[in-house]
């Protein structure tokens, strides 16, 4: 995960919510990837500093277990950059610029006239190094993150061919919603587009994202009075529903009144916000304790990060030994 | 230096003969670049750790001093790769895909249908790091070399912009012969084109690979008979004469007779054989002592690597503390 700044919804439902479940049946290591939020934000330097303890504090509000699992800044783990550079070193360069996602991020990037680095260019084989250090068997995942597992599986292959076997393929675990739309109707839920509602958020701040939020999000059905009957296909505020009331029951009668038009988007929405606060309420009750304590959030990444390194030594020296680059 | 194999008559004008004078003016350090070697030798994974080994040898019997200068193994120093991956986050993609001297390389190589790695791709910047993880002032480097020295002074200067000032700006240092015909003629001494002399050649091997050294380059000006006038320009064995003869009077007396064509060739060759085994007999004769203690110069690799890693962690720090990407 990049540290790019607090986490909400949208990063509970695509990872965390996972995360929490394969805790329980995996040795996890689970990264802040610092390194590419350098290139991203130049601009604000001191952001990654404040978004490596914020993204922390969040998977320890949200429950993710720093005994069970190993939270790991990927910049303090020299190995990861070494085996970009291995890998590099045997990565068919069309092949890498033939990466579909990567071509279309860049693409996205330069319509933006925002500036593309070599550094961002490299992603796709750093998050492979990610990956392969640790030698990860599973990997959780975004259904839009699929293709850079099979990337990884590419190049796991490609170096057991040559040098012989050092690396396990890993597999993609795809989490169970994989994209949750933002509170205006759009496709991701974002901190720059301004549509995210954050595990920190307070309770009346819950309420006024949810105010605001689009029911509709193909603008062919406009839905003027509580009488009109309602669409709930695509509905946001039924997606989010779905996805975080623990109340099935509610659901179940809010989606029937909405169709038949006997109840209010107002209603609606007031329910929502009442179950996100319902859900968020816990994460939130965690959450205030570490962070008024960041000395333990900052012991739980330097312990995570040090089981890691000891993982990611041997790793390398394995990748030595089979590419002979051992000389003492 | 990437240990692709023993060393020879060019690297010695193109590099050691420089650094042989610079190691007493400054703390020098000197680089053997194996993680680019690993990309150009997939299918002899051996060649690397006996090149190490062989370069360090060649340095030594040469002269260069280990107690004056560090020999620096680069993947034996992470720091190497983390600056690599650290730089590439402010460098954009467009401006290293301009590098004239990159274009060119990879033209030449997919020409060739060799195949051109991510690695390969990323070679200069890797190189700005090699140079500036010492925060060198100073880089010796062959005439085709200068523009990467340019490179590293754009990358230089760009992260002091963004982040404060942290690297001196390195200037370039060329050789007095830029770069060594072949035996052959052609314009560079390679071990592929096979048309070096080694350092480590007996004087036989010597004897021969002269004998069978080519005096015309240009096809215009073939030499039948020792009375024939001849051309001393551009002549290989002329230009080796000059680099490596210590005798200027013979030199300058072989020159006025090729001219007027009252010498053969065999007999300016057969001059150029013991010049040259002048030349290489006190290298050889170190370098057989070195080639029979290996555990003296695999010593002295890892000392001059360890004093090259206490300087590369403290510039880690630096450009840490820069970057804002110190989270304990």
């Amino acid at each position: 995960m990049r540290p790019t700044g607090q986490l909400h919804l949208g990063h509970y439902l695509g990872a965390l919510e996972n995360w929490i479940q394969l805790q329980h049946e995996y040795e996890c290591f689970f990264l802040i990837a610092d390194y590419q939020a350098m290139g991203d934000h130049l601009d604000d330097i001191g952001l990654i500093q404040r978004s490596v303890l914020d993204v922390a504090t969040d998977w320890l509000a949200v429950g993710i277990d720093p005994e069970e699992s190993s939270f790991v800044i990927q910049s303090y783990v020299p190995e990861h950059a070494e085996l970009t550079m291995f890998l590099s070193m045997l990565t068919p360069l069309n092949q890498h610029q033939k990466n579909p996602t990567l071509r279309a991020e860049i693409g996205q990037l330069e319509s933006e006239n925002q500036s593309v680095t070599l550094g961002f260019f490299n992603y796709p084989l750093s998050q492979v190094a990610d990956i392969l250090l640790p030698k990860a068997h599973l990997v959780p995942v975004g259904e839009d993150q699929v293709a850079h597992i099979e990337y990884t599986r590419d190049i796991a292959r490609r170096f057991n061919r040559i040098y012989g076997e050092v690396f396990p393929m890993p597999r993609a675990r795809v989490g169970r919603v994989p994209r949750l739309v933002g509170t205006d109707g759009r496709a991701k839920m974002s901190k720059s587009l301004n549509n995210a509602v954050y595990l920190a958020d307070d309770p009346d701040t819950v309420k006024q994202r949810v105010r605001r939020m689009v029911t509709d999000t193909t603008g062919e059905n406009p839905r003027l009075r509580p009488t009109d009957p309602g669409v709930v296909e695509y509905n946001p505020a039924f997606l989010y529903h779905d996805a975080f009331n623990d109340d099935a029951d509610e659901v179940a009668e809010l989606k029937e009144r909405y169709t038949a038009g006997t109840v209010s988007d107002v209603e609606v929405k007031d329910r929502l916000s009442d179950a996100l606060n319902r859900f968020l309420e816990p994460i939130r009750e965690r959450r205030s304790w570490y962070a008024e304590h960041p000395d333990y959030v900052r012991d739980v990444l330097l312990a995570g990060t040090g089981r890691e390194r000891v993982i990611a030594r041997q790793t390398i020296e394995d990748v030595r030994q089979a590419m002979q680059v051992m000389y003492a």
